[in-house]
């Protein structure tokens, strides 16, 4: 993450993990630094497209004070099975989830690994949630909609062992959502 | 979603909002009496690239009682913005999770609009998601990893009025794990 106040010369950097460290060593001095710079942003909006398919577009974030553009528009399709009475053409929005929470694990382990010296050569992890549909499906009021529980198994070769992965995994932000969870503010404009 | 005891007459069935409305109520009916065969199991595994880039990949799946498997399997990736170091190539893992937010809020209330009769015409939403990435980085351990706040703004233009709307958004599995939080655990098989 280059700062306004950061010049990294590229030459110098020392590549850990495929992660450049020492910029994200000088990102995390200056954020210490500059609180206000701290406070990002991230956005996707979704178009309905037809039955049990939208798609979901991602292109603007906002990060250090400064309104931020992916390269190009970033595109997520969802779908469903079809003995979930889709067309099979993308993963369903429970799959995503699991998806967006697989790869914040391996990401945040990767990075802070980086920035603590510990080299990572192999991350694989596999992910089952298991859900009783009864919820989402209203059949019975007491049963959640989402999921009960998801287990997470975690391969890794590496410098760091066991605890010191649990550490550097424990600091994934979509882990910490999906285990504390968080305010979600729904606003609704709705049209006849 | 055809069941072991259903067999759909495709002539027969009422399609609303893209959805097979006659199937799905006798998914609903046919579940309301097998529990045992409403306990589904998604997954995703993943495998890390190297930096900031690894792929999720969703193939099976548990449902009805039986081991499924979609018609091929779905690929996410995942990258970062080249100012948090990464190559833009896919959303990150925060933008996933919004993504499948977005898209569990669509279908939700696509499929039970179909299921109670109401035509959905149109259906969009933006979602923010605020993060103080001092919590993710570690320069302050009061601050959490992940989001302190989503806000989503639906637009819809259906036969559903606000309230209704609200209803079946609130079905939602991806917002009741993001709201509520679920039981999250971690296995770890490390080697050096």
């Amino acid at each position: 993450m280059k700062t306004e106040n950061t010049v990294i010369d590229a030459t110098e950097s020392t590549f850990r993990n495929g992660v450049d460290a020492t910029a994200l060593l000088e990102t995390i001095a200056y954020l210490g630094e500059n609180a206000d710079k701290a406070q990002f942003k991230f956005r996707a909006r979704n178009r309905w497209i037809d039955g049990s398919q939208n798609e979901a577009t991602i292109d603007t974030f906002h990060a250090l004070g400064e309104e931020q553009s992916h390269d190009r528009a970033h595109l997520v399709r969802a779908d469903q099975p079809a003995l979930i009475l889709g067309k099979d053409e993308a993963p369903n929005p429970v799959e995503n989830l699991l998806a967006a929470l697989s790869s914040c694990i391996a990401t945040t382990t990767v990075y802070h690994a980086a920035a603590s010296g510990e080299t990572i050569e192999e991350f694989t992890s596999e992910l089952e949630g298991a859900i009783d549909v009864q919820g989402f499906m209203g059949i019975d009021p007491d049963v959640r909609e989402g999921f009960n529980e998801i287990t997470v198994k975690v391969k890794a070769r590496s410098t760091a062992n066991e605890q010191r992965l649990r550490e550097l995994i424990s600091k994934s932000p979509v882990l910490d959502v999906l285990r504390h969870g968080t305010k979600v503010n729904i606003e609704i404009e709705s049209k006849s």
